[in-house]
Formats: C-alpha cells, sequence, structure tokens
C-alpha cells in the first residue's frame, strides 16, 4: 500500500471521531479563523500560485482557460474566505432527530443525523475546491482527505497548511484536513481502494476523471458532474417564454454542467417557434446544429449528426431536433440526457404533470431555465457538486448530502423472543 | 459484453419506466397474484428443487445447513407467498413528496421519492431471496435483475418463470423481473461494470461474495451483511439484565449477523457479573474464549487470541473481554466492530447518551438484546438486508431504500440573471 495515503487515512479516520463529537460552536469557529487566516495571509498563497503558474507556463499548448481555473488573486481569495463565513452562517445538519417511534414490545427506536466519517476528494486544478470542500466537510463533521492535481500542488500546499495551523487554534485536530501531497496516480488509486479508512470518494472536475474513479474505486462513490440537458417545447407553449429560457439555458453560462445542450421542438410548435429562437441564438453567436427539419428554418444551421444528441458541448453550441410528440421527446431526454436537468415549457397541466414524471432526471423543471440547477440557487446554501448518481444524494449536494443516519434505540432489558 | 446480461439489462431498463408510473393497485394485484401462482403451482417449484438438491447431493463435502438452505417445501414456498401478500399491504414509497418550498424567484421546489430503477441482486444458494428481492423491488417501482448461484439454477427459473407469466397477468412488463441464467463468473462480472442500465447492486451471501462484489462493481453498490456485535456491561449496570440481553444475543439464533459476537464488561462490574453470566452461557453451550482476567472466573474459558476481536463466529462462540473503562469500550468496538449493532448495558445517563454519540455503527442500543436490527422488529415491515455501510441506507433497509429522490420544480418563465 501507499504508505502517504495509508498514513493519512488512518490519522483521519482517528480525526473523524473528534470532529462527529464536535459543537456546532467550534465548527464555526475554526471556519472563521480559517477564513480570517486566507485574507491575512494571501500573500504566501499567491506566492505559492505564482510557483505553479510559473510551472504550467513551461507546457506546451496550456489552454488560458487552465491558467485562469488555477489562478489566484487577493480577490479570489477574499471570495473562498467569504464562502467560509457564509457556511459558518448554515445550520448544523449534525445530530438532526429525523423521526423516533416506539415499537409494541416498548423499544424507542429514533433516527439521528451523524457525519458520513472520512470523506476523500479527488479533483483538477481547481484550488478554490480545496477550500470549499474543507469548509463543508468541517462543518458537517467529517474529515477529509483532498487530492488534487500536480498543477496546483503548491498552491493546494500552501492553503491546507494554513487551515491545519487554524485547525489547532480552534482545538480541532490537524489531521480533519490532509492534503496528499503524491500526485502520482497511485496515490489515487490508493485512496480509491480504502475501504474501512475512508467512507466516500467525490471525485469533481473532467468526464474522464469521473470515470477513472467510478472504474477504480472499491470505496463508495458520488457520481457527480456531466450535464447532457435538454429544453423541449410543447405545442402550445408560450414561445416568447420558450425562447427566453431556451437563451438563457444555452448562453448565459454555456460552461457549466446546467446549461441545456439539445433543444427540442413539437412539430407544431416548430413552424412558430423556429423562426423566433433561432436568430436571437445565432445573434448570441451560437452555432446551431439541427436535425433536417430544424434546417429548413435558417440557412446557417449546421446538419446535425448522430453524436451531437450525446454530446455536453460545454460552449456556444446547440442541438435541435424537431420531434413529432412529448413522448418522442421522453424517449429522448431519457436516452441521451445524463440524468442531470430537464426542462418543459407548456401552458398544458396534464403534460406538464407527466413529463415532471417521466423524465428520469435530477432535476426537471415546468418553464424555467435548467440553470437553476445549483445548491445556492435550489436554497441549499452551499453545495459539494450537483450528483447525477440516484444512490445517497442526488441533484445538488448541500451539507446534508455529507452526512448518514444512525439508528438509535433506548430500552429497558427487551431481549427478542422468536 | 456478455449477451444474455447486456440484454436482460436492457430489457430490465425499459421496463423500469412502467414500473415507475405502475399505481399502487397494479402493483399489489401483481403481488397477490404472484402469491397464488407460487401457491398452485409449488409442486413445479418443489420438481425443479429436487433437481438442484440432487445435484449438490453429488458434490463431496456439502453441508446439511447447505442443503437445509436450498430445500424448499410447500410450507416454504407458502411462506413466500405470505411474504409477497404482507408487502402488498405496505404502503408505497413512491410519489411521496418529502419537502417543498418557494424561493425569492418565485419557483417553487420540491423532492419527490422515485423508484432506482434498476436493481441487481447478487445472492447464493437460497431461493427465497428470488422471490423476497422480487416482492420489495416490485412495490418500490423498480425492476430487478436476479442472479443466483448454480446451486439453486433450476428452483430460480422455476420461480421466475411463474413470477414473469403473472406479470404479464397484470398487464407489467415480463422484463419487470429476470434471471441471469449463465451462473459462471462472468455474467456476474458483467452485470458488476454496466454503468447506466444498471443503477444498484445489492449482494446477499456470504463475507467473500459481499467483498468480490465491492472490489470489482462499477455500478453502486450497497454492502449488507458481517455483524461482529458487542454487548458492553457498564459499571453500576442491572447485572439480571445485562445477563439476559448477553445470554439472548448469543445464543437465541447465532447463525444471524446481528447475534453478538463479543462481550466488554467494566472493570469493576466484572467480579459480580462474570460469575453470573459465564455458567449461563456455558450451560447453553456457549464457548468462551476470553482475555486473561475472563479466564480468572472460570475454569471453562478458553484463552483469546487477538483474532477472535475481529471475528464473526455466526456460531455458539463468544470472546469475553474485561475493560479499564467506557473508553476502552468504544475504542474497542469502533476498531473491531463492522459498523452493524452495538449495546450498552448501563444505569448511568450520562454514560446511555455518549455511547450512542460515540460508537459508530447502523443501530445502537441502549438496555437492549442486538438481535432487534432487523426491518421486522423496527417496524419498516420488510427487509432486503442490513446496510453496514453510510451511504444512501444504514440498517435495515426496507422499501424506502429501495427509492431515490427527484427534485422537481415549478416556473412560470424564470430565467437565471447571475
Amino acid at each position: 500500500m501507499h504508505s502517504e495515503v495509508v498514513a493519512k487515512a488512518e490519522q483521519a479516520r482517528a480525526a473523524a471521531e473528534s470532529l462527529a463529537a464536535a459543537s456546532t460552536g467550534v465548527k464555526n469557529r475554526a471556519l472563521k479563523l480559517i477564513a480570517a487566516a486566507l485574507e491575512a495571509e494571501s500573500e504566501s498563497v499567491i506566492k505559492a500560485n505564482s510557483e505553479d503558474l510559473e510551472q504550467l507556463k513551461q507546457k506546451p499548448g496550456y489552454s488560458k482557460a487552465f491558467y485562469d481555473r488555477l489562478l489566484l488573486t487577493r480577490e479570489r481569495i477574499a471570495g473562498m474566505a467569504e464562502g467560509l463565513r457564509q457556511i459558518a452562517t448554515l445550520e448544523d445538519p449534525v445530530g438532526e432527530v429525523t423521526g423516533m417511534w416506539l415499537r409494541p414490545n416498548g423499544l424507542q427506536i429514533g433516527q439521528v443525523r451523524v457525519p458520513i466519517g472520512v470523506v476523500g476528494i479527488i479533483y483538477e486544478a481547481r484550488p478554490n475546491v480545496t477550500v470549499d470542500a474543507t469548509g463543508l466537510t468541517l462543518k458537517s463533521g467529517n474529515a477529509v482527505i483532498l487530492r488534487g492535481s500536480s498543477e496546483a500542488i503548491h498552491s493546494n500546499k500552501a492553503l491546507v497548511e494554513i487551515i491545519r495551523e487554524q485547525l489547532a487554534q480552534a482545538d480541532l485536530p490537524r489531521a480533519a484536513v490532509s492534503l496528499i501531497e503524491d500526485t502520482d496516480r497511485t496515490a489515487a488509486q490508493a485512496l480509491m481502494r480504502l475501504n474501512g479508512l475512508v467512507d466516500l470518494l467525490i471525485p469533481r472536475g473532467g468526464p474522464s476523471l469521473i470515470k477513472t474513479v467510478i472504474e477504480n474505486s472499491s470505496v463508495p462513490v458520488i457520481q457527480t458532474g456531466a450535464g447532457n440537458c435538454h429544453i423541449y417545447v410543447d405545442d402550445g407553449a408560450d414561445l416568447e417564454m420558450a425562447a427566453r429560457i431556451t437563451v438563457n439555458a444555452k448562453v448565459q453560462r454555456p460552461g457549466v454542467c446546467n446549461a441545456a445542450e439539445t433543444l427540442l421542438v413539437h412539430r407544431a410548435a416548430a413552424p412558430a417557434f423556429l423562426p423566433l429562437v433561432l436568430p436571437r441564438l445565432l445573434s448570441e453567436g451560437v452555432e446551431i446544429r439541427g436535425c433536417p427539419r430544424t434546417k429548413g428554418y435558417h440557412a446557417d444551421v449546421v446538419p446535425a449528426v448522430a453524436e451531437d444528441w450525446e454530446t455536453e458541448y460545454l460552449d456556444l453550441i446547440l442541438a435541435v431536433k424537431v420531434v413529432e410528440s412529448m413522448d418522442e421527446a421522453i424517449e429522448h431526454i431519457n436516452r441521451y440526457g445524463t440524468m442531470h436537468s430537464e426542462a418543459i415549457v407548456t401552458r398544458d397541466y396534464a403534460r406538464a404533470r407527466e413529463f415532471l414524471t417521466r423524465v428520469d432526471a435530477a432535476a426537471v423543471y415546468v418553464n424555467a431555465s435548467t440553470r437553476f440547477t445549483d445548491g445556492f440557487e435550489f436554497g441549499l446554501g452551499a453545495e459539494m457538486g450537483i450528483s447525477t448518481q440516484k444512490l445517497h444524494a442526488r441533484g445538488p449536494m448541500g451539507l446534508q448530502a455529507l452526512t448518514s443516519l444512525k439508528y438509535v434505540i433506548y430500552g429497558s432489558g427487551q431481549i427478542r423472543e422468536i
């Protein structure tokens, strides 16, 4: 086994017991101390970050977007600190009794919300994840093991050093937050096999990272991320509303998982709707990849090929298909969608209900943009990614998604007879 | 890929959509039809079962216990049918709205309970699992793919044939329940990698089966089973109660996962308690494997070795250790336990609360036998195994554990501004 990973996981396991018992006040104090220290020591973080940036510049063909994700500034560090202060204001999920009942034999049985224990995060070159994940796991009483990428290693080390120093100031174990410093893939692989020491792994990053973790981990994983989201415009929909929602879902922030990638239009709505929406999308710089019928409505439509229906562009590109019926739309979505966010625009009561029932996704909308799928917009106050699997947590994961339930049973000497 | 497994998973996926939309009445009718058909056709099931039994007898060294688990009788088939009728009386979890709230922008956001989708069950030579799993997955609106062992293949085929015939009678898709007939390990391995077609795998069986599924599955798994459960007798406990609970937890049904495997006794309680409990346990035929101090209380105590603390005997054997304090007991439990069921016997209010808080297990008891950890005793009405992991479901899994939550969002044209 990988000695650094195992040693840190064992320390995290031991720290998890203290964290589970830590009061809300102690955890909030730690969050505020970390926030203050990040701001006070932002120069040292920026210095470490500049080493990562220098290293990146040596690599041929790095992208501007990658550089921007890696970059830390005084403002960005202040933003991370502000995020921690906001988490401190959220309700502590630990200790909530979700139910309690009395059995005929006098046993009183209840369920209490408890931390998961030790959570591992495997992520790419976004140093803000280091701080966000620390805030959410700390508030929910979990120990966290961070495994960032080699490109951000200096930034992550500097951040985690500040965090651990403040944990100690707050009388919490430093091992509540640890960073795997070995950025070789063998370290990540070791983390994925530590059943018994690690309770949960959350990969945060692109599809290939997520796929690797799902395929190699024996520790339970929550799958996050990919969003091939659809807007379906129904026969009889308010077409002005439909156009506004479509443009918003595609254009407002195309690089995120809750942006729309495919527009499905009912055959009867197409003749009025496509001439309305296509010019607006094109004028916003969106490339339209359409089915043959869509092509008939605008000369600038590029013909769609089979793989367009399954592509998450994360860019100003939209696939458009005219469908015969809502049935065809739902079948298309359930076949090609990634169970993230799906929307219908309709005036019809029965079809709205049917769409909500039959579409199999984390978040299903009537008459609203898919862009609302996130923890802040849903009112969860914070977010640890958006789960696209059905187990444990589905959709935006707030603090509650980082907890489990324990049965507690109060008896008075009961034994089992049969 | 394995063609039988893939084909059946694709059919199950398609069937899952019909099942998710099926009314409670239709599902209950199917359960009752299957129950009646099992009873009416019990002779054909018994005939198929006798082929499995004959085949087993050809194998050298088969155990009586194994033969008994495989055996189907008219009474056992009637018991399985009765189980289905009981499941029909339980509340349908699908469609429950667990919460709904209004956001400042007017979006109304709710969470609705929905089926998981396609559930795979990998199990050993217990034909009753074929029927139990069918009942629970059907009632919760899921399609199920059953993968039993080669020893029970004739019994399972006969049972599933009857089940599918009655599904069709109830206007539900036959593919709601399917049996993988290839009992080679390659079929099970294929099932474990079908992300996208299979939403959840539940292994039911011994530790090596469960370990294999956890280590090889990329599909999400719920870990069930192993129970290395403890009784801790505190300083000042009601010793008569403690003895009664200890004997019950060990002796009443030693072969099940919620039976106790280790007794921990506070140093101050040992001089009065061990002379009381050891003779009773020994007279029930229990072998005592004790620490050196325990040995001092009875000549028949066998010395415990290190591995006794981590062994789930599932037999009339009990490890016994005298501890210095409750702290030592909790540390022992959190180190060697399998997070299943743990009990303290105490009269002390503060220590009862501390034990409930600090012990990390699915079910933690004060003054009651660990034997109560099951779905029926907890009032869930049925059970799909006992989860010993922290994700999704912990402890006995009833119908609710076979569901997920979907966000539904009712809008009136909202788009996202920032």
